[in-house]
């Protein structure tokens, strides 16, 4: 056992992945009190009636008054104001984190209200489901998922301090820890992760806007390949509108060179170039194989620290 | 029990869904024997020694003789050569059918060479996996999934009964059983299936060329949505050139489409413009529900038999 970590811990915006830090920090024993607000009456009700919080606060500055450990797990552009918000209850000494799946935007938010005197250290537990709300959250959600932490640039020994305490917060939750530049992970994440979304919810709406083919036949016949669009795209809509916006310059990017491509393979069908397709189909199949060597295609935990600059 | 309905079954291109039609109309026990014939050598001798066969043919002519039911299960544009290639050794009155993804093609192929003494009923069974092979098939498959069937123009009741008896062998298997023009077949699979395998090869294409973003993170980072698009674009490379080749037109409709829908929301990231996201976004959601309210999406069986023209 790690034991206690943060004596008090607040999260602030408590649906999927509030509600599933708060579960497995309380089983792996890692803090002691836990406060929580959200700004949904309803959430707010619900996260009651659960009870895995001593206190549900009915504003965020009190749920973070005396907090060691503050984690924003609200929608990426709901952070900024929230975190503004609550600035000048923190405790000094405190840790300031987040949930966020976009980190540039989070990092400059903290940088401009977060004290110096607290330590801002935005986070991404790369983990979730197409469930949302505060009843759908899991404290097996992190077990063998990445979190990468993205630390400012700051060479206190201090804030070196606190950013191993929250890396051992995560191991502790059943995560492996990667800490990186917060402007790579959007990179890396605008790839892995904000582009299929985005093409997920695309094909689907394409798919719902058809005259030729009713809706009852696309879910009749989803099993061909859809139905896997289909869940990702039924992720929270507010979140992943956040997440495209905050993340805008990585996510056009990325849309250009898969817009790019799509033109060439459009291109090789129109004019039979089998080969061409072969070729690509044959290529893709190789990164599946190294993404199960890797282990990364079942969630079994790896634990594990790594460090990269 | 349904009891046998074809004496003699012949599978022609015996990979993932030949040796698995094998399997589970083995188990079914609607064939008496089973002969079977693969363009590989290698797939030759991996048959023989499964074991799933009484016959393994060293050419498809052998395979066919006596046959009362000739099954191709070969890439699309594959079936109308072997079928060419057989056509004069078919015995009067036997059905010839196959499992391919595009109908129209095969349809026409079909037509061209079976001989009218016989029923060439074009098939469809939506089920499958990202292996291949014969060693990678099991008899499970076609338990609760859509085999859609597309007849030919034919009226008389001889080619009538003909369709009743493989409708009544895919029920056998596990299947529900939908008949449907070639046509409309294609494009409702170029939607629910060919469209999200292209994609998906393409964004696997994009994420392995990029250099900003290695590889190795790639993988790692994979579980933020990237990996479900890997197993779809680990599918057969040629039975997919096949797919996109045979089905061009239905293909090429819908990745305009596509392409469309995909140029308005990268320009309501561009400017800005949330409500148009989050409201693109909360509408896929319906999609998603309604397949799990069907029941498309656990695998359960659910036997039925539906008619449409």
């Amino acid at each position: 056992m790690t034991g206690v970590l943060y004596q008090k811990l607040a999260v602030i915006g408590c649906g999927l992945i509030g509600s599933s830090v708060i579960r497995a920090a309380r089983t792996a024993g890692v803090v002691g009190e836990v406060s929580v607000y959200d700004a949904s009456p309803a959430a707010r009700a619900k996260i009651a009636e659960l009870g895995f919080a001593d206190t549900v606060a009915d504003d965020p500055v009190q749920a973070v008054e005396g907090a060691d450990l503050v984690i924003f797990a609200a929608p990426p552009l709901a952070i900024g104001t929230a975190a503004e918000q609550v600035a000048g209850a923190l405790k000094p000494g405190c840790t300031v984190s987040d949930v966020g799946s976009v980190k540039a935007a989070v990092s400059e938010a903290f940088a401009k209200v977060v004290p110096p005197t607290c330590f801002a250290i935005p986070g991404h537990p790369i983990a979730g489901s197409e469930q949302s709300g505060p009843e759908a959250g899991f404290g097996e959600m992190f077990q063998g998922r990445w979190c990468i932490l993205t630390p400012q640039a700051r060479t206190d020994a201090a804030y070196a301090e606190a950013v191993e305490r929250l890396t051992d917060f995560w191991l502790a939750l059943g995560s492996q820890v990667e800490i990186m530049d917060d402007k790579h992970h959007d990179l890396v994440l605008a790839v892995t992760s904000h582009l299929p979304h985005l093409i997920a919810y695309n094909i689907v709406g394409t798919a719902a806007d058809l005259e030729e083919v009713t809706r009852g036949e696309v879910i009749k016949y989803s099993a061909g390949g859809f139905r896997d669009f289909t869940r990702i795209a039924a992720s929270d809509p507010i979140m992943w509108r956040d997440v495209f916006l905050a993340n805008k310059d990585a996510v056009l990017e990325m849309l250009g060179r898969f817009t790019e491509d799509l033109q060439a393979l459009s291109r090789a069908i129109r004019w039979g170039e089998g080969d061409k397709l072969q070729e690509l189909f044959t290529r893709t199949r190789d990164i599946r194989r190294s993404i199960i060597t890797a282990g990364q295609e079942s969630a079994e935990p790896n634990f594990g620290r790594n460090r990269k600059g």
